[in-house]
């Protein structure tokens, strides 16, 4: 298992080979299977595996190939989504045990729209209970005695040892940046884009649904077809040549080295020293090649916002839970409960004044930014700790209360073998394709620092 | 003074003497100014009278007028301004004293388009402290022994005696509807459209502003301009009589008979035995003109839309005025103070189950009334009481809730002389111009049925 891919590993390469015909979407998603097998009972990522319906999507899907049609980059590609979301067929069972049979009568929007685009819905990956913060039974594939990170664990721990070659998660304070981290792989937090259809609400003024994979290019693709809504494209994308030569148009990196934002201050005083001396490290290789990179303050009070963000999400969090908790307390685990309780607690006017906030704090920050292509931070507070908690999302959390894109990709390995990772941050809301033209570029200088490193 | 009024004191009628020529927006005002002579000191509807700077307005609108430029159907139109309303250069008190001297610098948005549109900004009309209940200094016109109703309260009371021809309000509960009823003139409460530029806000999520004037037509030629952006439009509007055609044409009634729903239950049984009496002479008149009336449950459970409603407002006053009061409770008076401390101790989790239920609420009823032109109810439980408050919103507040447009217009008067109102409510949001055309239809009927008994 390396830090960064090769071609065999990713979306895009597969989907090279799945379009000319070297691979077939069958061999493919065997590939995977057999990677559940050797892996998952140690890794344990898995609520669900639909061997069978993959397989079928895939004999179909290498039909529609045979025939000339092509629906995109991700036609062929096996797809894990985190079990708070609905895929029709199978439970969503939220990690909650009363649940496991409540099986989805239909797939959510952003499942739908993967389908369309010809992912291979490979099954449900294992959720903390509810997407909070007790830990799971999926363990780190770089060491069995660390957490994954959560709360999108499996979908994590799944890209990490190739039991399929992309997944969804969600975030409602680090739940996809923190674990594709911990795990070293790549995660995007898109736009808030308020509730969230067919998807288990925690708090749904922070809740988002994103993409995790095994680099920025492969979070590009499927993010892409997030919003699909018909097969039907314009023009249509019926051959292989074509989707090659749009593919080859899309997603490029930046053309000239990026200017970056980085945030002192809480940001990186709270990283751990291992972490901050990868980062150190990634920010010098990004400065050798040519990227600038300012020193700036956080352009917000991390306290106030931190504080204000834990308001929500506990106030949101026992709006949704409370009726639930008193009728089934013995289902409900030991943390989110504790956080039941607080949220219960808080006053109206503490959680409208953090609304505010929020609000206020989106508004500000889409008119600050011009001056950057993306402010740069630590994505975690150090490596995977170990199981008995699902790590910190101190550097992630105040992205999802400011509704901004953020992208993480690993950079670097502990001492003790553990990846580390860096976050980029475009505050201004929608612009996730700048966000990928920058991460592009500086994910590929990490890519070779680490290389001349000797790794 | 006439519950109906003549072409003399309608903005249709005067708009269309101004446009001929056969008056002058000079004269017009001071029509008006002659009244706020007689009437003012016994009725303070007003916080600020800018006297020179309407004429200055009026003339330099009587110069356009005679080069052949009308701006449409508001040009030369004297408008009221309730005093939680920006306008440039006039204070903004809110019936704070603290703030007596506090200048606005620019007018709130839909000033600014009111303004674009030709209407004369006469001034300031007196607000209860903050939009709150709190009795303010202004007096029924029809019995200076009686509440004008509140909080719009010098806006209902100016524009029923003629010192405007309209006037802009604000509802969060009843605000609007309330005392345009209790002084005998019409009252539209628009669609919910969120954060009102240039007004001081109470319930954020409840907040509607809207005109008063004394026909329906009246609060529709308003309306129309409340979002007009620039001077131009297309096709500009240069001459008057390009302007009489397009007005001939827009906001017609109804051409057949409507379709009404009565919502039996609470909303009837709150009325008292005069509000019920008129009400019900209302409804025969309007089924004897042809109109189906039928029998309706409300579309929701009353108590509970009335508890949620009273949740949020009371939690974003709290949040609102919190910090405020705490530095200066001097200046508070005594209901609003009783409220923010009602706001201050309500859960974030009451508020939020509120807020969803709001929300839930306003996507059912959206789908709700195809069968329908509009649900009709007594717009008050009775006639305007004394002094001592601004009377019961209770019928109004379940709209300010869902954000449906309701619209009001008199019916009759009590044996003691007083005015009571009809409200329409078309349940689906931005349906303003079907509420008006139905309410055109049933306000002519009303008006006939008034006359034939006699009065």
């Amino acid at each position: 298992m390396g830090l960064f891919p090769n071609e065999h590993e990713t979306i895009d390469g597969v989907g090279r080979a799945l379009r000319s015909g070297r691979r077939s979407c069958v061999e493919v998603l065997e590939q995977c299977l057999d990677r559940i097998v050797e892996w998952e009972p140690r890794i344990k990522a898995w609520v669900t595996v639909d061997r069978e319906g993959a397989l079928e999507q895939a004999r179909a899907l290498d039909e529609e190939l045979r025939t000339g049609h092509c629906r995109g980059a991700l036609h062929g590609i096996p797809i894990g989504v985190k079990d708070i979301i609905d895929v029709a067929g199978m439970p969503t069972a939220a990690g909650y045990r009363p649940w496991s049979g409540k099986i989805a009568a239909h797939d959510a929007g952003i499942v739908a729209s993967l389908r369309t685009a010809g992912a291979v819905i490979l099954g449900k990956t294992v959720t903390t209970q509810f997407a909070w913060i007790d830990p799971p039974v999926t363990r780190n594939p770089w060491n069995l005695e660390r957490t994954p990170g959560g709360s999108s664990s499996g979908s994590a721990a799944a890209v990490a040892c190739g039991m399929c070659l992309g997944a969804i998660g969600t975030q409602t304070g680090g739940s996809i940046i923190r674990p594709a981290s911990f795990c070293g792989v790549a995660g995007l937090k898109p736009t808030f884009t308020g509730p969230m259809d067919g998807i288990v609400p925690f708090a749904p003024h922070l809740d988002h649904p994103g993409p995790i994979a095994r680099s920025v290019r492969d979070l590009g693709l499927i993010f892409m077809e997030f919003f699909r809504l018909e097969e039907a494209v314009t023009p249509p994308l019926s051959g292989s040549e074509e989707v090659e030569m749009l593919l080859a148009k899309t997603l490029a990196p930046l053309s000239r080295p990026p200017r970056l934002g980085r945030l002192r201050g809480p940001f990186e005083s709270q990283a751990d020293p291992v972490a901050r001396a990868a980062f150190d490290r990634a920010i010098n290789a990004l400065t050798e090649a040519g990227a600038e990179v300012l020193d700036l303050p956080a352009p917000f009070d991390f306290e106030d916002v931190s504080r204000d963000h834990r308001a929500i999400m506990a106030a949101e969090g026992a709006a949704g839970h409370a009726s639930r908790l008193a009728s089934a307390p013995e289902h409900y685990k030991p943390m989110i409960r504790a956080l039941i309780e607080e949220g219960n607690a808080i006053a109206a006017t503490t959680y409208i004044d953090a609304r505010r906030h929020q609000e206020e704090l989106r508004t500000k920050l889409f008119g600050c930014a011009d001056a950057f292509d993306a402010f740069v931070t630590p994505a975690t507070i150090g490596t995977a700790p170990d199981p008995s908690t699902t790590g910190d999302p101190a550097l992630n959390s105040p992205w999802s209360f400011t509704g901004s894109p953020t992208v993480s990709f690993p950079i670097d390995l502990s001492p003790d073998g553990m990846p580390l990772a860096l976050q980029l941050v475009e505050p201004r809301l929608l612009r996730e394709s700048d966000l990928f033209e920058t991460a592009q570029w500086c994910e590929d200088i990490a890519r070779r620092a680490f290389r001349r490193r000797g790794n």
